[in-house]
């Protein structure tokens, strides 16, 4: 199952919109609570949960057209989990953005992975992944790595240098590419990297809302290294 | 069953005021909860709850002249469909208004439909409706949308466009005449055009009440498109 | 049961205090609750709580000399209500404010009345009140009609034309002067329009807890008339 | 059993603290609880309780070194006051302050009394005590003489004259005075009058906060007279 | 058990995280709650909880890489001396900071210790350590020491004059000296010197976070001594 909520530079959300379209997979469940926003998406004049799963039988992929609520993200994402087992999912890989301060001078961001024990991070790197080697997740990736783990499922976490305000579709594209050395969901992003400015202008207001959820998470543009030495 | 809660442009509820003004449709049910404002409206002397359903045998209305709390509008909208679907009403219908940013230059506001499923839809555009292809509804238009498809019944969202913040009742009024194409509810609006400034002035402190609530669930004046593509 | 709680202009505890001085009524009962301000007012050298119920075998009167808050505004007039018909109390009537923005210019302020059901309000008539037509009441005397009706109990609201933020004794003792029209509770206002600075002077401190509760309430000054056509 | 929790001047800590002192009492208990400040206060290395009770066999005093906060008083002092009674407590007596607005000018500030019951308030005048005619008793002193009158407990409230935000050892040394007319707690003040700036200094901290927990509870310098007449 | 969590002068944490480095202690458990930040911290590409216990059979030493929110101090606290106990652990030592407002004219940093009882206590001095004759602890050191306490376990704590706002490693070195003569925990500090400045850099972002818990907890800068006299 792969997760792509909204967060830094709308990284997973776009990268996993970009991936339901492309592999054409269809919605298959959707979650509703009074914890989320009173709020429709209407596709076509019909309506839909901005929180909403996309599947085929090899794949599962969940997307959310509204930036979770802080207080919210751990109902939800345990929820997300628990809902996955169910499905007898085996791994759940989310993509996020690594907030990175001079983002505008990097013409091919970085992508790093992060795993759920030693033998999965083992395989990611052998199939060409670099591995981030210390910092923080934080927010529904980092609590879907929790809950997965306490679950017994594996858990993937693909982070993309990105803006941390900013809809970055150029490291979601970066993120696909990375994701399709470990796994079999190959798509072609040069359409994800045409339309950037379209989809940049289209995800202003849900970029909006998901800094400030982020900034009721405390999760601030400038992370620092975690102290542990 | 026809609802008009105050939402943008106060849209739906002159509209649905006026709808049973002239229908001389009667008082007939009440909500009454400590989520509301401790408010009783009084005419001709007599109190009345600010919430309240007005019907015959062919149409049931509901109206609110206080702005419903953000944090209420979860449990009054569900216990208005809850209610509906005892009363065994079997389409929903609410009246919104879509906040567009130059209405003052628009002479005839477009209004645009939204369904909960495909063929309710069809029929919709087939009796001269245009759909409202991507957008977000927020508020009680949204749940109710959402707990009567939950319910499995028949959900219709009709959207005029509409000024933001100031009463609306020229959008009123034409969202009255595309609900007449699609049902038997057919009211002459032109009164309601007449008292248009009337109108307007006595909306003022309902309107400037229910920016509030509208501000305290996000719903803003710019709506981008949903990012889904 | 006569209701004097404090609200606009202060009307209805004024004329309700000086009801019960000069009926000499006795002290029959209190309310205590976490919900109300941690706080014993003394009266020679005697504490007592600052919400109680004085009465004789005729009439029962409650004041209370501190603002209800707001979040308890619910709870303590359903408790009140509660009580009132456990001692088989037939008729609830309150008395308050109508914030009139030009009261200075006002020499002799209007009194209005409103009553649970049309029979009532029409013994009120022929007495000679006005009926309040169309407005909105706010807070404990809205919420006593709501409790009073649900119970089966007469209810009547005496509302006087007065002055939002200070106290005006002149409101209440036109107010006693209308109540004596339809009751049998005939007091001499004399004295209280000569103790009108006296009492405005030490009803300062009240006023102002009680326009935070009303804000609180989002019970503004100005007042629009229900949109309702 | 004597209550000197930190309020106005914190007049009766320091006069209980004091009264501790020159009696000598025994720490014999204290209050645990998540509603007070995370917090331990230490004593020649060793830690305490910030809020605790000291006694021989004929006296309880009861401190706290820190502000209650506001949400904790109804709680804090229902459990005082519980506990009190199984301890077979007769009396409770609780030391305050009176902000007084000129208190610079005032070179002996004085004492007034409240009492639970008139015969008991005539013990005091015909003891010398000043009654406190009109007046509001707030906080801690105010529940502790609510909670002991439902328990039919004697209730005292000594209240001195003093300033609102700075401690006053004089208002404190002043109110022990009275104390002894009444009781037989009988202390030489003089020490309590030559270490007042040391004491004004130590305590300037907990006024700071207790000051805030005194706004929290609307509780200001400008108390006005109670309105009824 | 050594309790090492972030605090003034992120002393405790630094002293303690150094300390399980240099001991090489690995790490036995993690504290998981809806309480604590949605965070997950990664160290060589693998995910670890914030909050976890390191030891091997002698020793166990509690560390968190995040800042406890204010509201979870109580919970977490309270779980941490149960699980303590659980684990048959006799003596608990909490590592913190004083603030001290003229640290950076301060060469050798003074350190302090207070017990749970004076027969601990006498320990202590007699291998050199100086007592904090008056003084507040605050946060989890305070609780840490109270719920110890409570169970019938030793509980000391150890506090080193230090920054308020910046990360202090000399404060925390000097510390774990005055540690090694009361304890086997015996470790050469001259790292931890050395890497000072590298430590402060990194700790940057968890110091900050620190400090606006702190002030939630109203832990100043300025401490006052206790006004008990």
């Amino acid at each position: 199952m792969i997760i792509g909520l909204p967060d830094v530079g709308l990284v997973g959300l776009i990268a996993t919109a970009y991936l339901i379209s492309e592999l054409d997979l269809e919605e298959i469940a959707y979650m509703d609570s009074d914890l989320l926003p009173p709020v429709v998406v209407l596709h076509a004049g019909l309506p839909h949960a901005p929180l909403r799963m996309y599947g085929n039988k090899n794949l599962i992929a969940v997307i959310s057209e509204l930036a979770i609520p802080a207080p919210a993200i751990y109902t939800v994402t345990r929820e997300l989990v628990d809902w996955a087992q169910a499905k007898n999912v085996k791994r759940i890989l989310s993509i996020g953005g690594i907030p990175t301060e001079n983002r505008q001078t990097i013409k091919e961001p970085e992508v790093f992975a992060a795993a759920s024990n030693q033998e999965l991070l083992d395989t990611l790197t052998k199939s060409g992944l670099k591995t981030l080697n210390e910092g923080y997740i934080v927010g529904a990736q980092a609590l879907s790595m929790r809950y997965s783990i306490s679950k017994k499922m594996q858990s993937i976490a693909i982070l993309a240098q990105s803006f941390y305000n900013y809809p970055d579709p150029q490291a979601a594209a970066i993120a696909l590419k990375e994701l399709s050395k470990i796994s079999d969901v190959k798509v072609d992003v040069s359409k994800l990297l045409e339309k950037g400015e379209e989809i940049r202008l289209k995800a202003r207001d849900i970029m909006k809302r998901t800094q400030q959820e982020m900034k009721r998470m405390q999760k601030s543009q400038e992370y620092d290294l975690p102290l542990y030495v």
